[in-house]
């Protein structure tokens, strides 16, 4: 095999756009298929096909001038996917049959308990009577959530009478309800894999969420035991290997308070908690997500630092992001900004900053301080020191 | 100041196609001008603008649309440039003042010593005896230079006789002699410089050229005392300062066996010897060049490790570089992959390789293992183990 594989990425949001960087010094060729030219990977791409994702003739226009499909975002459905790999023309990775698992909580659920994989304790609800019997079974309230399309805390709900769902019950036809979880923290695991098999893994992760968007990263997790820490990567890697993941895949997992660890969300691409080793590890994961789909040996996972602390930039007062990144450039040189050229929204994800060094909580107060600049502005931190 | 400057880069070459992931990650606009669509920089680019960079009209056309005019390489015509700045309607940086230091290698220097800084014992060579009497005054070979369009060993002789320079003569009127530094090795130290004159330096560098060509280099130099290191340092910025280079700045020089340095050459852009960075330090030289021209502060020079390493890969016996690239890989996944997306031709300069760690040897073993597998192709290290 000579020529590297030319990757079609389906979706062209911010993990798009993060991967033009390293697609263009492994020097893979990279078309990305936005449906509006004007989305955060399109507007810098060097090659942009216009088409939605639930189009599959614009899929399928996609697909004839790559040999690897990849995806920004999991919600491509499976069956256009399932022809485009019956065709033989274009490789899909992840393939339908992984991906339906990021896609379809309930089937997530039903496979990792039949794997044997720990999750919270979950019902599969079809009817109010359903719901009715997993609250009566369970000790406190429920978290539902509708199987397909949620992300970013759409689509779950948390309710302690079984009415709270039955618009959702009605409108979807089924759900997931799951224990809610008394966690101490959520951790998350990265871990890519090749179509052969190779699997290599990140060091776990702890990450904050707000109003259950993905807020705070520390790499690695803080106070989590050698032990764990492996037990945890093997999970991660039985997980990848058990669905036939290619590609990054990562698992989001509640950790309680008996130290055990429940695979709560899993997401088959490059994902926010994983943003922090784009300057943190050798390889970060939006080079490694290109290695594993391009079928090219995974790169190495090592940090470049003791801790690496990623804050999300959600949006804030400012109107837009240049003169707060001004201000926190030139407040701390170690603080590294990246920007997804998208508009200001309240609460919208449009960039994150990332800094390396030793102590987490240090790296914490300084990045939420770049954060703070950024999002409200270059005088936030004179108003609120 | 809210919206970030819209950047364009004369030229498309490697320089100005690894400037595009730190750009996209800043967010900042970035249009490159190339002479023709198939070049390093033009088949990735989101923004590509068709022209010469010694046709005015095509460098005006690039000036239009954007707010910052900054380089690829240093062959613009400072004429073309200078009208441009009298328009005020672009910010060129460099400017054609300190641009003009980089591009004519008899005006470098005689400023250089004017300023007092060390430089190797020069003739300026208008006719056959200022040869003659150069030749006669120095104790050894002369350097003769062409005192514009050299780069990477062109437009550079050695000669023992003023005959061996006769056509030279003939054909460009004037010539820089210089004597022939018997050094130690060869350095080299980047510095960043911002409009309003803020610089900050980088750890000086150890440069190995083969045939002219940069070829290896180990960041930081081994043995180089924290003294010689700041004073090395100053002087760069020094320099930076004094011909008022806005942007990167290499100034590369000899180390003599007395421990002094000598300025051999300036480069007024991110710099061959400053690849290391991209991998090595907190802020690698093409994101440091972008916020420099674009006026923003200037990003940490911390190394992410005690020693980063850069070996170039130059056109080898492999006919394409995918297969070599993908067992380079497979044999060191912490040897960090760079390609330029050029076609292969001996000796071109057609990517890089880093590798970050302790040990300058071992590191440089791993570099040149990597290197041998991608240029000579997948077998070589099975054959020259």
């Amino acid at each position: 095999m000579t020529a590297p594989p030319r990757i079609g990425v389906v979706g062209a949001g911010q993990l798009a756009r993060m991967m033009l960087g390293p697609a263009i010094e492994l020097d893979l060729p990279l078309t990305v298929l936005a449906s509006d030219p004007a989305e955060s990977a399109a507007v810098v791409a060097g090659r942009v096909r216009t088409g939605r994702h639930d189009e599959e003739s614009a899929v399928r226009a996609l697909a004839t001038e790559v040999d690897v499909l990849t995806f920004d975002h999991e919600h491509v459905p499976t069956a256009f996917l399932e022809r485009l790999v019956t065709t033989g023309d274009v490789q899909v990775r992840p393939g339908p049959g992984a991906l339906v698992h990021a896609q379809d909580k309930l089937v997530m659920r039903r496979r990792l308990t039949e794997l044997g994989h720990p999750c919270p304790r979950w019902w599969h609800v079809r009817g109010i009577e359903d719901l009715d019997r997993a609250l009566a079974e369970n000790d406190g309230p429920l978290v539902v959530k509708t199987p397909r399309g949620g992300y970013d805390g759409h689509g779950v709900r948390i309710i302690e009478r079984a009415e709270d769902a039955a618009d959702w019950l009605e409108h979807h036809g089924e759900l997931l309800a799951e224990q809610k979880v008394p966690f101490l923290r959520e951790l998350s695991a990265q871990v890519a894999r090749r179509p052969g098999g190779q699997s290599i893994t990140y060091p776990v992760v702890q990450s904050v969420q707000r109003d259950g968007v993905c807020y705070e990263v520390v790499a690695p997790a803080p106070d989590l035991d050698p032990d764990a820490q492996q037990r945890i990567q093997q999970l991660a890697a039985a997980i990848a290997e058990d669905l036939d993941v290619v590609g990054m895949l990562a698992v989001e997992l509640f950790e309680t308070a008996g130290r055990e660890v429940l695979v709560n969300e899993l997401a088959m691409r490059p994902h926010n908690t994983g943003h922090w080793s784009m300057d943190g590890a050798v390889t970060g994961q939006f080079e490694q997500h290109l290695r594993a789909v391009a079928d090219l040996p995974l790169g190495g996972t090592d940090m470049l630092a003791p801790c690496a602390v990623m804050v999300n930039l959600l949006g804030g007062s400012a109107p837009e992001l240049a003169s707060g990144a001004r201000a926190a450039m030139q407040a701390d040189p170690g603080v590294k900004v990246h920007l997804y050229g998208k508009s200001v929204r309240p609460g919208r994800k449009l960039g994150h900053v990332t800094v390396v060094g030793k102590d987490p909580e240090q790296l914490l107060a300084r990045a939420h301080r770049a954060e703070k600049r950024i999002i409200d502005g270059p005088d936030a931190m004179e108003e609120n020191p």
